[in-house]
């Protein structure tokens, strides 16, 4: 395929013409792409590089079924939410019945950040309070009203820039936060903490509108919540006036597998007071939506102030988003995310057997987390480490990210059609890069990676994806052995 | 073609499973859309309407270059803009070449909301301060950020839900504002009521970050700024340290015809310091972006916060975007935007000469604005006629709406396609519904529309985008004559 622009000129222009502040990933050397099929990325020399991060092509990149569905619609009409149309009322009958019944109304956005937004906006008119308690490194989105509730964010700005409405629980986090898995009932000491925050605020005369978490945490570092969390803090959230938002947005529609939303995890007894849903949605296509209760909206339509989203649930939107829907019954995908997904944490496993650097596997389905430490005891980060791994991965055509507060977690998310193969594939060249390293007693954060741990530690390691990006960053030319 | 549903049955299902804030068009008796070409859309029954409202299918309804460009792209790769690819780079060169040399920097996201939420964190970041001045009526998006400031959505909540740090300057009307068309200088009349303001924000201690404007305003009531009005204010913005933000979400891609932009209307010598735009740049496809200086970009990336935006920039985005300006350039829709366009304000003009109704025609291109009242002199508008003359029209197969904050100025921004035909078409039949009434010297405020009129003063008539579908109001049977 002939491109229009070398890689060098493509980066110029970029240079020139893009916002820097969305960075490239591997900034020293980026990576062009100019094709995508199922859970395979193409560079424009036809080099093949396997997905391990891309959640949003969810089905797989490029799926015929999903473009053959955009085409047909695209060619008939694609109009705004004012009009009748069978696809939007269709598409949402089809996404609620994945819920517990109550989750029955609908409002289709255009992004994960207007989904959260919107979640906020409802919670606080059905509340009539102000207040969010939200969980450490939490990302919620981009658009101001969120950049306040995401610890992953304001932190960097300085101690000053949390707001006061503004309310951090600490992260359920049994691997290295405040109660761990020896701890006897970890789900109730985290509620606990939420439980704590409630009355603080309330003795100061504030009042709660929303909890909100992602149902799994994802930049913050792939924490699964210990099951029950959700229904306690529910619970005391409730007492206080509030509303419990579920985040989907990274790991919804059955990423987890054995279901279709991250948030049955917790058990059959839970249920959200608003789910919000975005990246894999519409395999690509921008889309997203809020799923609540009729009461909530209702609540919402009464102050009389309209919500119009000109492009949410246009006939396009909507007949891709179906088109998602099938695709995942269709493949099997929820299906194949356990098969797979508990394939790939087998393997992971037998690699923190095997290798000290790594300190705990999480994850269910294709959602899994590597959290790699420099002292098996004390859990030490290894960012560094992390950030030279995923480097080099990709030389070996694998493309994977870290994050989490300290970007020491290695981040599967990838697309649902991700094979057996192609998990044997990437644990085992993370078994040999892992082996060159200890064999020889080497310690990777050694002279050659010195230069970048000053900076990793600093605020420009803190990229929103897990894409460490910084340009002070000189990968190392060799693992020192 | 056969639908799923009949359209009691898509109504019932919209009922049950879509919030209700988001309100149908005719909520007496909606009209269920399956086809659209070029400006006209079709019903379930094959009946053909004349498309005068909608301004987002702005090549066109359904335009076939734009969904060739669509699906060649969504066969090859749709991804993030944290890879390399040409259509991105292309796309923001293109783009900014529309524009005035300094607004070199692109930041694509996917709504007018979206974007007009990051042109505020641009200013802030810039400038260092907090306070934004915004016109009277402007209604710039749905996130929480701009609900704030927008006064069209925030003065429904009661007074005090001004937030201190937002700042209101009279709109520049000159039909029905302050300064009116009768004023020696009412573009320096309007600046000096924002000098005002500025001197009055930093005499309380606080610091002007933006002054925010749509180029024209539209839901505002069609208004046109007079020449020389941004210029001054601009002056007075940058003086104080601020930004000056020129909102084309409506009124930009060449509607205006002989300008790309709405903001050159101001003449040569007018630069804004962010270009935020929406709406027609994707004809329908979920899209956005943000244009600036390299000055305010840096800052921005300087602050060390990553901006990253998962569809923003995607490279189907970017090839329905570059689609987009092609068929503008190829159909030379600037000129048939210009052409039509004083056809279509010739045409009205007459009207006005003939109907006391009509007291005031404003517009450019094919954003066009009829301004009803009940007194010519006076000027009192005539919000139940316009809303009674909407679904008249729609009676007779024409879609148009009425906005502005008295819901009395019918307002078209149909698509660029629109014809002379169709101009005349439109016409015709509100000279027939407006020579019905006056001919019989009948009062169109009159028993048949009392009971609405009454609704219509009312909060519920302050309704987004000029669609007045308050449940309460019931249509006039027939034109009292």
């Amino acid at each position: 395929m002939s491109e229009a622009y070398s890689k060098a000129e493509t980066l110029a222009l970029r240079r020139k013409h893009i916002g820097p502040s969305c960075k490239v990933f591997f900034a020293k050397d980026p990576l062009k792409i100019v094709r995508a099929q199922g859970q395979y990325m193409f560079d424009e020399n036809g080099e093949k590089y396997l997905d391990c991060i891309n959640n949003v092509a969810h089905v797989g990149h490029s799926h015929p079924d999903v473009i053959k569905a955009a085409v047909k619609q695209m060619e008939l009409l694609n109009t705004n939410s004012r009009f009748l149309h069978d696809n939007l009322v269709q598409y949402a009958k089809r996404l609620t019945d994945t819920m517990p019944e109550k989750l029955s109304v609908c409002y289709f956005v255009n992004s994960g950040s207007e989904a959260n937004d919107l979640a906020l906006r409802l919670a606080r008119h059905f509340s009539g309070h102000q207040d969010v308690i939200t969980l450490d490194n939490a990302y919620h989105g981009h658009v101001t009203s969120l950049i306040d509730i995401s610890p992953y964010k304001f932190n960097q700005l300085g101690k000053e820039s949390k707001k006061e409405f503004v309310h951090v629980a600490p992260s359920p986090d049994t691997y290295r936060g405040k109660y761990r898995e020896d701890h006897l009932d970890p789900a109730g000491a985290y509620a606990g903490e939420v439980k704590k925050i409630i009355e603080e605020t309330q003795k100061n005369g504030r009042k709660i509108a929303a909890f909100i978490a992602e149902s799994m945490q994802s930049c913050g570092g792939q924490v699964i919540p210990p099951a029950g969390y959700f229904q306690q803090v529910a619970e005391y959230v409730h007492e206080a006036g509030g509303v419990f938002i579920a985040d989907e947005v990274q790991v919804g529609f059955g990423r987890v597998g054995k279901h279709f939303w991250a948030f049955q995890l917790q058990g059959e007894d839970f249920v959200p007071d608003i789910v919000t849903m975005g990246k894999p949605i519409g395999n690509g296509h921008p889309m997203s939506c809020v799923v609540t209760t009729r009461e909530i909206a209702e609540a919402f339509g009464a102050s009389g102030l309209e919500y119009f989203n000109t492009f949410g649930g246009n006939p396009v939107s909507c007949a891709i988003g179906l088109a998602v829907l099938d695709v995942i019954e269709k493949e099997d995908l929820q299906g194949n995310a356990t098969q797979v997904g508990n394939y790939l944490i087998e393997l992971l496993n037998e690699q923190k057997r095997k290798h000290p650097l790594v300190g705990d596997i999480r994850g269910v389905g294709l959602f899994v987390g590597v959290d790699l430490v420099k002292d098996i005891q004390k859990r030490t980060p290894a960012t560094a480490e992390a950030l030279h791994l995923v480097y080099k991965l990709k030389e070996r055509h694998i493309l994977l990210s870290a994050d989490g507060p300290h970007r020491n977690i290695l981040k599967f998310k990838p697309p649902m059609s991700f094979t057996q193969e192609d998990a044997k594939f990437v644990v085992d060249q993370i078994d040999a890069l892992l082996t060159g390293t200890h064999t020889n007693e080497g310690n990777l954060q050694s002279d050659c990676l010195g230069e970048s741990v000053s900076h990793i530690n600093g605020n420009a390691c803190r990229q929103e994806n897990g894409f460490y990006t910084d340009n002070h960053v000189v990968p190392c030319k060799r693992i020192r052995t």
